[in-house]
């Protein structure tokens, strides 16, 4: 037997007990007649102590040899200690070690094996099974397992049933790049990875499933950054015989349920917000409601006054930062107008306001417009004396995406995006369609099942181009401190409708019934009307506690070329399998 | 709203409230001036009323257009049937519909949607959305789903982490064939799907996870039967400082549990049997327990009588069928003889002998071996009045295999293999490796990773050839009712050992490097002794129902072509897919 106990839960009332405990070497300390030595398991650290007193020469010489990360057992008498540790849970205690066995020896990890580890990113990656042996990434990984038994404990409870869809399905060229697969036994065809379970879960709708979800690997291949993953984890649901009004306050329910049992935070009921107040009023479709700085439009008070840049705007718009009017030099200020000219913004400048005492102001368009001109804005953006306003203007959509960075980016500087402040909110009624003057085509802005909202309805099916720009539809998306959480729809359950989605975004019949047909013939045979839901669970753990990157609530990730470095994949193959596959590696263009 | 209560749950004590329901039309019958239809959903079905005399004419007008699968909602009263069906839970009740939607209308489904279908296998898959609407086929979705509740709920318990390991990972050789999926990032290299998470759950436990599970897609491209599909489901699990009596201590544990959660069966405590003594016994590695019919061998008594068949075999050794003698006609023994040399099979003939009153016998080989000779066999075999022997020579591994098969086909056709009786059985100490005379390599009986006993170690390192084909292995199955439902074994934690493991299975150290070098650098940093099992979930599920197929447990399964009969996949993908993948379609063989 390797243990008795594991190396977190010896106390007081054990001494006296003779245990056996296995572990990794976390550190010695070798007094010459005394040595310590932290035992570490997945459950904690206990103390051992080698007394060369009471021990044989051999064991304390064995002692002697062992390094840091050594595996070991060790069997003792647990023992009050002379001086406690009230920081460890073990602290009370020491095992007086009568045995030790090295079960295996270990080279000198490259980084440190401690909560704060030396090791650079890609180090700890190469050596992942390292890397996990700290204390902040293996809780990670025990925060993620909680999470998905909390969720499947929740969605069980009402009526959810677990279905496992394919992994193996179709390449759809819609949305994202699809990850393929080729097939041996069908000669020059494909399978692709899930990008979503999405068609998968409308049919088990049509086959009365009623309520379905599953946490599953999705993928896309797609560039990534840091808080994307060629493969993620969803959960996907998807229900029947539902309102929007329903999903959302099933899924505020979960979401709630697993803030109270994984964080022990009671989250109040979620607000709502349509989708053009977002844009309208924080300039961007997940506001942070950490903070508020909410925008006020000001063509009404600041334009026809003589400044061409406003007047040529089709926007005026300004957020408020309370009391930093003093403190923000010019020199912040020029700052700050860089920041927002840089071309990931793209403002052409900015324009700002600083609210002193009685009435006056500090202007960079002071020339344009005096202080009873200023003191409109002032009052419209219920500004007071110290604060500091911060206006852009141009075309709306393009500013109020600036103004929506410069407002997060100032909420960062100020600080107002406290951890352990958790905002949820829902953003309702977004666009069916998006216009892309680039491809001149639209696109489904949630994903081409969505249903117009039923309001809308008729008028997607007679009405002329301009109008399909102004259908919206019963998509929602679940926010939380400005990160998209979760995000679903009512679908269209009805062969026509659906027809004609396909066919606004740019279908041909035939290109709609080779890769949804399938769907399409569903529909036919008694769909009910449904909706769902899909939360990204990689990015939930992340936002749950606070952390913006999503790779460490990942046990092996890959990095932005999409390699794991730990097993060097992905990696050459061999020419026999090309051959059983029938494929070829492409041929290099001949260099010119 | 679409409804107040599901299909399933209104019972005598909501007479008189008014409901609403939405579902399916399973049928109707229309008396004409009342009709009845029954409304299903996933929970139940509920008797609709509609009454001509209570109900607007267009109310009434609307039902009788009422199609077989249309999708309704209906709002009336709950009343009291004046003939109650107790077969229904709410047979009790109907309701009186008072305002009917057709929510969707159907076609007439290409089968029944009844328990007995009268579609094909093929058609079912295509309409697979239909199929789930059967009970059955629902209901096996249903248990599946709980089961993994089940297992989530045991594991956890125990303290096991679920870790999500990569889908996207390395292709190697060893095992069966890879599905392989291009890189568009790393231009003609490949990620391989996992045939299972083998080293990275060891790699987890390197990292001090100490006990991990997962329950995960595993992909295998090998040619398909009834009871294997490309992607399938494992219950996957690893624990760190363990034994092998531990870890089927564990997993007993679980499939006790798992068999009283969800079927209400208490399982005795599971027999071992020794890998040697099941073949032996039995003549395979999983024997089905539920009948007896064990070997006897009878090489001692039956050999150097002059039958020159039986001398110059390798083994002789034969079964008892009890009581069957004088039903078993000479006709049905021939047949029987037919069976066992069919080629799947393979045996050269049968030699039964039928044990008659009072000593005498009725023997195929009667001429060679008089009745004080077969009273011997008889004796050995604990044969009584009644019995048939069925006895089989050859070489041994063959004959053994031969009998096996006949033995289950004896138990199939005498009804031995009674539904609803489950016999469990840990099957232990496997040989590490296996011989492939074809090949002449050897094979890992397990997997590459499986380590030999303690006992064996010595010989392992400094044996002979020879030597290695007796290696044992802390290796074990659990075979449930002659299926394998589990397998798994304690792992080599040690670079030297593995490197030679690698060794012996004909990798050069440069293979095992490139393959293999992660898991081989992990073992040099502190690597625990670990070891786990994988269950494979989907025949589990098969095996817990009595049933032979996984397909019905798998939501949306593919055919023996590898394809998904309802979204027709694999298909063709776009020449610009290919381009960025960097790959071609192989160019096919000029026709000659």
């Amino acid at each position: 037997m390797y243990r008795t106990h594991n190396c977190g839960e010896l106390r007081i009332e054990h001494v006296g007990q003779e245990v056996t405990l296995s572990g990794w070497v976390q550190r010695s300390r070798d007094k010459g007649f005394m040595m310590w030595t932290d035992l570490r398991d997945r459950y904690g650290v206990t103390q051992l102590l080698f007394n060369q007193e009471k021990s044989s020469p051999e064991l304390f010489e064995s002692a002697r040899t062992l390094g840091r990360e050594f595996v070991v057992r060790v069997t003792g008498t647990v023992i009050e200690r002379v001086s406690k540790n009230d920081k460890m849970p073990t602290g009370d205690i020491e095992i007086e070690v009568t045995s030790l066995d090295i079960l295996n020896a270990a080279k000198t990890p490259p980084f440190t094996i401690e909560d704060d580890s030396d090791g650079g990113e890609e180090l700890r990656m190469k050596y992942r099974y390292l890397d996990i042996r700290r204390n902040p990434v293996k809780e990670k990984l025990i925060f993620r397992s909680n999470l998905a038994i909390e969720v499947r404990k929740y969605l069980s409870h009402q009526g959810f049933i677990e279905v496992e869809t394919p992994v193996l399905i179709k390449s759809t060229p819609e949305g994202a790049r699809d990850f393929v697969v080729p097939s041996r036994m069908n000669e020059g065809q494909f399978y692709a990875l899930p990008q979503s379970p999405q068609t998968f879960k409308q049919i088990l709708m049509v086959s009365g499933m009623d309520k379905y979800f599953q946490i599953v690997k999705c993928f896309r291949d797609e560039d990534l950054r840091a808080d994307r993953q060629p493969e993620f984890t969803q959960i996907d649901c998807e229900m029947s015989f539902v309102t929007q009004e329903e999903i959302l306050n099933t899924f505020e329910g979960l979401t709630k349920s697993l803030f109270k049992s994984t964080l022990d935070i009671e989250l109040p009921d979620f607000p709502r917000m349509q989708y053009d107040d977002a844009m309208r009023l924080y300039g961007i479709d997940k506001p942070d409601l950490r903070f508020g700085m909410e925008f006020t439009e000001l063509n009404d008070v600041a334009q026809n006054k003589g400044f061409s840049v406003f007047d040529n705007a089709e926007l005026v718009v300004g957020i408020c930062a309370e009391g930093i009017a003093d403190s923000y030099s010019n020199k912040d200020i020029k700052k700050l107008t860089e920041w927002v000219q840089r071309p990931q913004i793209g403002a052409k400048g900015l324009v700002y306001v600083k609210v002193g005492k009685d009435g006056t102001f500090k202007s960079s368009v002071g020339k344009f417009f005096d202080d009873a001109a200023l003191a409109t804005w002032v009052e419209k953006m219920n500004a007071k004396e110290g604060d500091l306003l911060l206006i852009l203007s141009g075309e709306t959509d393009k500013t109020r995406k600036q103004l929506g960075e410069l407002r997060l980016e100032m909420g960062r500087r100020l600080g107002l995006m406290k951890e352990g402040d958790f905002k949820p909110l829902w953003v309702v009624d977004f666009p069916l369609l998006e216009w892309d003057e680039d491809s001149e085509r639209f696109h489904a802005m949630h994903h081409p099942f969505t249903a117009p909202k039923k309001a809308d309805v008729e008028r997607m099916l007679n009405g002329d181009h301009e109008t399909m720009k102004s259908l919206r539809a019963d998509a929602y998306d679940l926010v939380i401190n400005g990160s998209e959480i979760g995000g679903g729809s009512i679908r269209i359950h009805d062969r026509e409708l659906q027809s004609k989605n396909f066919e606004l975004l740019g279908f041909t019949p035939e290109e709609a019934e080779d890769q949804f047909g399938f769907l399409l013939g569903a529909f036919e045979y008694g769909a009910p009307p449904h909706g769902g839901i899909a939360f990204g669970f990689d990015r939930l753990c992340a936002v749950m506690n606070g952390q913006s990157s999503i790779r460490d609530y990942i046990a092996f990730p890959k990095n932005n070329q999409g390699r794991d470095m730990m097993i060097d994949a992905p990696s050459h193959i061999a020419p026999e399998q090309l051959e059983e596959l029938h494929i070829d590696l492409a041929q290099k263009e001949a260099e010119v």
